[in-house]
């Protein structure tokens, strides 16, 4: 298993990791372009130039296709697309949850995978939509799960087989699910039946869906957010631990004349000046994009050089120890994502374990910023500081604080700390210079914790006049509380 | 005066205008690219490439070097650079400021710049730092004026004259300094010596510097924020009302190896991937730029097209009356962008005047949402609604409500409004499913006003258990206060 995927870099829940394909290995977290065998908009060969590493297509359409079918079971997959890099297989289940029925059973659609050499093979699972009785989706999941037992028995190449993790919008049949699959070993597993909830921007739930996926699967497996291809809410679904995107969104929007960007979509009718710096964006203003004969061949390499360049800056975040920060700021872009980002952060205990325990300069974006794993840590190891005798606790330097036992600092969102470790990741955070009142919410509580630790010490509290929360008058009650304007004249 | 710029659409303080020069018109906002006349990374006609409408350089350097100086004198500015566009020239200040002194005066420098056909020309003002004393940034202000009132009568010609409004880190003066230019009737109002803010990121005090510059001045003037060339803070400066930045940065941080990004500075050394779109980074690895032999000149191009692809997306959000979603999302960037965004929106009275009564749907991005001017103006004209009788104020439809005489909406950060005004801007506005702290504050408070104002109606405030907020109590004295799950009991 662990020469199938093996992980580089992580920061909070994401990852950089190396996917071992019989036809190459896939660095992620990335994006596989969607092909469709019928029609292509950019070749499949061209793919690489935009930056990707895989591709995806359809078992199903080929199969059902007289002409397409012949030519992979001839010559193969890789001819027919004329790709000779890694390409994952779709089964026909988005045709199933389309049309109610497929005209193929598992076995037969895993077959027809083998043989034309798939990368990655997905069994024809069953995507159980959001908001089904709960009922449904745990007789579907049974037979998903029935599904995925006889793949595992049939496929037994050096090819990846894909274990879908159902159960619609129940967090606890995903879970469960989850924990079910991941004793059968599949060397990728694909979180089904999202695209739904991603079309009607329910990312809180899509958050829960996600998280609790995770929670039964082991965290070194490859996890494929299946139907995600919007680089939005690329930045969040990584640092919940997704490696694997697809995106037929590329072309689709194209077609429609939507223009992608990390920030959102526009139509390309109502585009002033074309807001990106990619070849496309640079060469032509938004009027001529509009009149040009390849306007849809253009919109979708613009939406291509998009996508993959939200791809390098999570790849690059996660190097640097900011993937949180950029999932702040992307989660800005549409308060449905900051529901998800929100969301994010009630899982930030389960996420703190796979946070590493020192790493790039935290930033603080917002009030979101103050739930962060490594908030979340500091507090619970607050007893690791003895605190004995008399002790200042402020913001930053007074006089006389040098007759103190201790001298300790008090620093939002986090709270109060040894001033020597000031410079220390992650007191060395940059903050805004007056906290957000969830700031302060934290960092008074911690500060409140750490007095109840210490009962032998006497503290002094140096309160700032902007500190405007009702904790100030709980710490009144725990330290001797001193505004700074009057310290200054004592 | 109005022939010269022209204000076409606007957005908080942000406008997209046309300045009309003897060479021709820029759209602004735009960053002109500063050319030095001795060493060229890329050459002046290749800036339109870019998406570069007007450039810069220095006419101190020109003057200074014999045979720069000649060919200008004899051919002229336009054929010297090789750029048919608009050029202007600053005076030599830079220099002044640098080494304290200028081998020139200010009527030479003013005939020079005239002569070799400079569109804008730049008086030799002096450029008072930050932090200076009072005492020293007033003296030098009244040899800036002088200066200036000396320009203004020296050049009468159809080129446009820059009247910089000096005045160190004092508003007041500043403002005072604003307020005497205008009666001069400058063509463009650059703000002077802001760079060593921007360096030490003090964004809070360049917003008051912005802000009180701004308000001395006529809304309807150019104002170039000189030295200004990091998109970081673009957006945040537009919506102040700069129209005009320069950059230098991209050559010179090509220079030094950073990368420039709308998110702030990346060093090439430390880069594992190229976190852009761009046609460089789209073609090149990090790796393989590093070691390309035209490194800084690519460098230069990146930077370049990531700086006026900010500004397409800048003047994409004033038409789309996004430009403060836009301002909130880049002060993510960093946490004293923040403090910057915060220092904005103490200025929100003042932009309330300048932002459309309507436009795009308000998207809530974070607690500086709430301060917002489309807020502001909210709070500030409640008593338009006149209440009488029972009146059920909720967040969402609830059983028995249309037994009251009125029913009113009450939504964060905005407050209480009658119901049937739900889709009309701003109440049509996209917000979390839970308010922060600050946005219950601003619509709390909104909505007690609403009842002061209504002393003859009977209000029943439908509450949710997630409003945790110290107002409720107060609600609770002036209206009948009933949970959302006891009230479905009842």
């Amino acid at each position: 298993m662990s020469a199938i995927f093996e992980i580089l870099d992580k920061d909070a829940g994401g990852r950089i990791g190396k996917l071992r394909t019989p036809h190459g290995v896939v660095e992620t977290p990335t994006v596989m372009p969607v092909i469709n065998p019928n029609i292509q908009l950019i070749s499949p060969k061209e793919m690489r130039s935009f930056g990707a590493e895989i591709l995806i297509t359809n078992s199903y359409i080929i199969y059902r296709k007289e002409e397409l079918r012949t030519v992979a079971l001839e010559k193969g997959l890789h001819e027919l697309l004329g790709f000779d890099g890694p390409i994952m297989t779709d089964s026909g289940s988005f045709q199933l949850s389309v049309y109610g029925s497929v005209e193929v059973t598992n076995e037969e659609i895993l077959g027809f995978q083998e043989k034309i050499g798939s990368d990655i093979i997905v069994p024809l699972d069953i995507p159980t939509p959001p908001d089904v009785h709960f009922r449904r989706a745990e007789e579907e999941l049974a037979t998903t799960a029935e599904r995925l037992e006889a793949a595992r028995k049939f496929i037994q190449s050096k090819q990846l087989l894909a274990g879908p993790v159902q159960g619609s919008t129940y967090p606890e049949l995903r879970e469960k699910a989850a924990s079910h699959l991941k004793d059968l070993n599949f060397e990728v597993y694909p979180l089904g039946a999202v695209v739904p909830l991603m079309e009607s921007y329910r990312y809180a739930e899509l958050v829960d869906v996600i998280a609790a996926s995770k929670k039964g699967l082991s965290p070194t497996s490859p996890v494929h957010l299946f139907g995600a291809g919007h680089p939005m809410m690329f930045a969040l679904a990584v640092a919940l631990g997704c490696d694997l995107f697809d995106s037929a969104a590329y072309a689709l929007y194209a077609k429609d004349g939507r223009y992608i960007t990390s920030n959102g979509t526009y139509h390309l009718e109502k585009l002033n000046y074309l807001p990106c710096s990619c070849p496309v964006c640079s060469r032509y203003t938004a009027e001529e994009l509009r009149k040009a004969k390849n306007k849809e061949e253009l919109l979708g390499r613009h939406n291509l050089y998009a996508t993959f360049a939200e791809i390098r800056l999570i790849k690059q975040s996660i190097k640097d120890g900011k993937l949180l920060e950029l999932v702040e700021q992307r989660c800005r872009a549409h308060p449905k994502l900051l529901d998800g980002l929100k969301r994010l952060y009630t899982h930030s205990a389960w996420l703190e374990q796979f946070d590493p325990a020192t790493k790039g300069t935290y930033f603080y974006c917002g009030p979101e910023s103050a739930s962060r794993p490594e908030v979340l840590r500091f507090g619970k190891r607050l007893e690791r500081f003895s605190i004995e005798g008399s002790a200042i606790i402020r913001t930053s330097p007074v006089k006389g604080e040098k007759d103190y036992d201790r001298i300790l600092t008090f620093k939002a969102p986090f709270g109060t700390f040894p001033a020597e470790m000031e410079e220390v990741y992650p007191f060395n955070a940059e903050v805004p210079k007056f906290p957000d009142y969830e700031a302060l919410s934290t960092s008074l509580s911690n500060t409140i914790k750490l007095m109840d630790l210490n009962p032998g010490a006497e503290f002094t509290f140096i309160c700032e006049k902007e500190f405007q929360h009702p904790l100030i008058e709980e710490i009144g009650k725990k330290a001797k509380l001193v505004y700074r304007e009057a310290w200054k004249k004592e």
